[in-house]
């Protein structure tokens, strides 16, 4: 592989940035297909790159649950392909018209959609991410510039390998995917900083890598990632759908930004909820970490939770239990401690259903529902590069659409001013 | 004036952000006009304090330009209240839904408008921004911490205290509207560094002010203003429409972003159109700045262009001048100058404005009208915060709508994944 520098990297994506934002649908199609052909076709050569990630991981001492993240096989990677010949299948967005018009003065406008142009995107462990990322970012017209973590750096190198060969192969520039070749910080650091080259810098990782990125970025930066979610159960709720909304959020997936992190308890229901909530857990050997009142009711199996319980993301089948006055009190709790990632209340009210709705400050606030929905596949959009925590943009689940801008274009016959 | 640091400020705005996103449409209307009403009522206010800024000008030396922009009188006030009336009447968009679909699981997803929450504003010299970006965050539901120049202190205080007053006369907080009593630098770095509490930075004004956001901003930003605006003009064109164009582009307004900088001109139709163009621009004495080619058409009267001035944002009566070989030349042109502000082609070739809208990468791309046209009032938005030059959030001529972000509102009865 080359070794370029992360400017030259930047001048070459930049370079062919135009072309590929011009490309048609069936060009950029073609191109995802050769992606998705080449992955199967050269799944030893990834195999054996793999390999040597994995021995390095277990020479570090990495833990197995993280080797597994780092793991391809045959069938990872016919997963990876099949995930690619998926976006092949949706709407093309470049050229899209959010919206016309027409002026008195008799000009037409079109908000029209066009690629971000360079997209950066710094991830960490998973070399699925590599592909994914990528392709989603092309089928969106833009070029990328991926910089993983050391981990992985052998399978990241022969994954964008392929890839750029396999865009050569259908005559599309090489350059619209291409890897940092250096896992250092600095490398990182330099991207945070390539304003003359990248349009966005997205990245994907841990609140470590967030927070390195929101000090030192000079490039506009999407945040994507950290969830602290609650599901508030309100006094008319349905007990039972209340203990699946939270078995679900809190048991399916335990690792992801959108599992439930605090319950809130409306106090009239604790007594009866808390029960049936522990049993439905214990099949999971959840922890509680409670305050007093739910420690009343369910006694020493609960661990007294403190301040740092109500602020932590567990990431694991640990859950923190508070019961509340009303939904008022629940809706202060999660502006205290909420990350405006997802939120839920389980309620027959309709009252309280559209406060919660429209007080709670979140990017996806839910009404008797799992908060493990906030996903773009979940929501439909076929696919998606994360889920964005910020406000400016995009917020919540981010597919195609968020990984373009608008371009508006005026036609007229001399009008001035 | 209470003299509260930049923290403090920020601590205040987010106390009452969530009042400002909940208040009803005629909460927020009944705010603006009282405010409207407050400027004539206290006109005599302002205009007292107004002198001290005009007075401190002169004694600095102040050019009479810019102590005409700093001027408030009778006339102006009403102007400007009068812009806080037109807000009223605009249509509310707080709440209002993008889209709504229904999964195949029951889920039904609302993606609705809410306020980006607290956005601080940056701006120089001129004490009607401080009235105009302010009454336009709030009209969005959005608390705003206004930074301006010490030229105009003076006025900014009266006009924030106006407002704050007329806000709090309805029952709304006063905090909603802040000014920072500190026009030191380190006010502006601090705010650009207050992502504990500003879900968003606009700064308005020169380039300085722009880089200065760039380099030290952790905050979300979105940049405004500087426009190397090109007309092309292609062997087709109507030649009248295109002189119209360009004296409209140069001469209506040379100051702003969106006046044109440079003009190519295909050679096939050079020799016609420069003598026409110089006709109808010394009528406003346009000094011109041409390559070669021009300078053989026109003799003399044209000062030899060097590579500054392609680059160059005039914003005076003067003008580059280029001839080009075609629409090619001329969108590699723009591509290496440009400042993806608003391009224009004057061309009857279907084939050419095609081009030229698709392949030049910029807000606005004009076929046969003015780029004076980018604007937010003329392009029917009602106001405008300003104009983005990025592709990050909002592009081109940002109003209510751009002031705003998505939720996501989902119901459910239950679902789990």
């Amino acid at each position: 592989m080359e070794q370029l520098t992360v400017q030259e990297l930047g001048a070459r994506a930049k370079a062919v940035a135009n072309v590929l934002a011009a490309a048609s649908p069936k060009a950029k199609n073609d191109a995802l297909a050769a992606i998705a052909d080449a992955l199967i076709a050269r799944t030893d050569e990834i195999i054996t790159e793999n390999k040597k990630d994995l021995d390095n991981a277990e020479q570090n001492g990495m833990s197995k649950a993280m080797q597994d993240r780092l793991l391809l096989n045959a069938s990872r990677i016919a997963g990876i392909a099949e995930g690619v010949r998926k976006l092949i299948q949706l709407e093309e967005v470049v050229g899209s018209v959010d919206a016309g018009w027409v002026r008195p003065n008799g000009l037409r406008i079109q908000k029209t959609r066009v690629p971000l142009g360079v997209i950066g995107i710094i991830f960490e462990s998973r070399p699925n991410v590599t592909v994914d990322a990528a392709t989603l970012c092309m089928k969106a017209g833009n070029c990328v510039i991926l910089r993983g973590g050391k981990e992985a750096f052998h399978s990241n190198v022969c994954l964008t390998e392929i890839m750029r060969d396999a865009v050569a192969s259908v005559g599309l520039p090489a350059d619209v995917v291409q890897l940092v070749p250096d896992t250092s910080r600095e490398s990182a650091n330099q991207l945070m900083r390539l304003s003359e080259y990248l349009d966005v810098l997205i990245p994907r990782g841990g609140a470590g890598l967030i927070n390195a990125v929101a000090q030192n970025a000079t490039v506009p930066v999407i945040k994507t990632g950290v969830g602290n979610c609650h599901v508030f159960v309100d006094e008319s709720a349905d007990l039972c759908m209340a203990v699946d909304i939270i078995d679900n959020g809190k048991t399916q997936r335990p690792s992801v930004c959108n599992a439930v992190e605090t319950v809130l308890i409306h106090r009239g229901i604790a007594a009866k909820l808390l029960p049936m909530l522990k049993a439905r857990l214990d099949n999971h050997n959840v922890t509680l970490h409670g305050d007093d009142a739910a420690i009343e009711v369910l006694g020493d199996c609960v661990i007294p939770a403190n301040e740092d319980d109500w602020a932590l993301e567990y990431l694991d089948y640990q859950l923190a239990v508070k019961i509340v006055a009303d939904v008022d009190e629940a809706m202060a709790h999660i502006a205290r401690y909420g990350t405006n990632h997802s939120e839920c209340i389980v309620t027959k009210s309709l009252e309280n259903a559209e406060k919660f709705q429209r007080g709670v400050d979140a990017a996806a606030v839910y009404v008797n529902a799992s908060t493990r929905f906030t996903d773009g596949g979940e929501f439909g959009f076929g696919a998606e590069i994360g889920i964005s925590t910020q406000k400016l943009h995009a917020r919540g689940p981010m597919g195609l659409m968020e990984l373009t801008t608008v371009k508006y274009l005026i036609t007229g016959e001399g009008q001035v001013r």
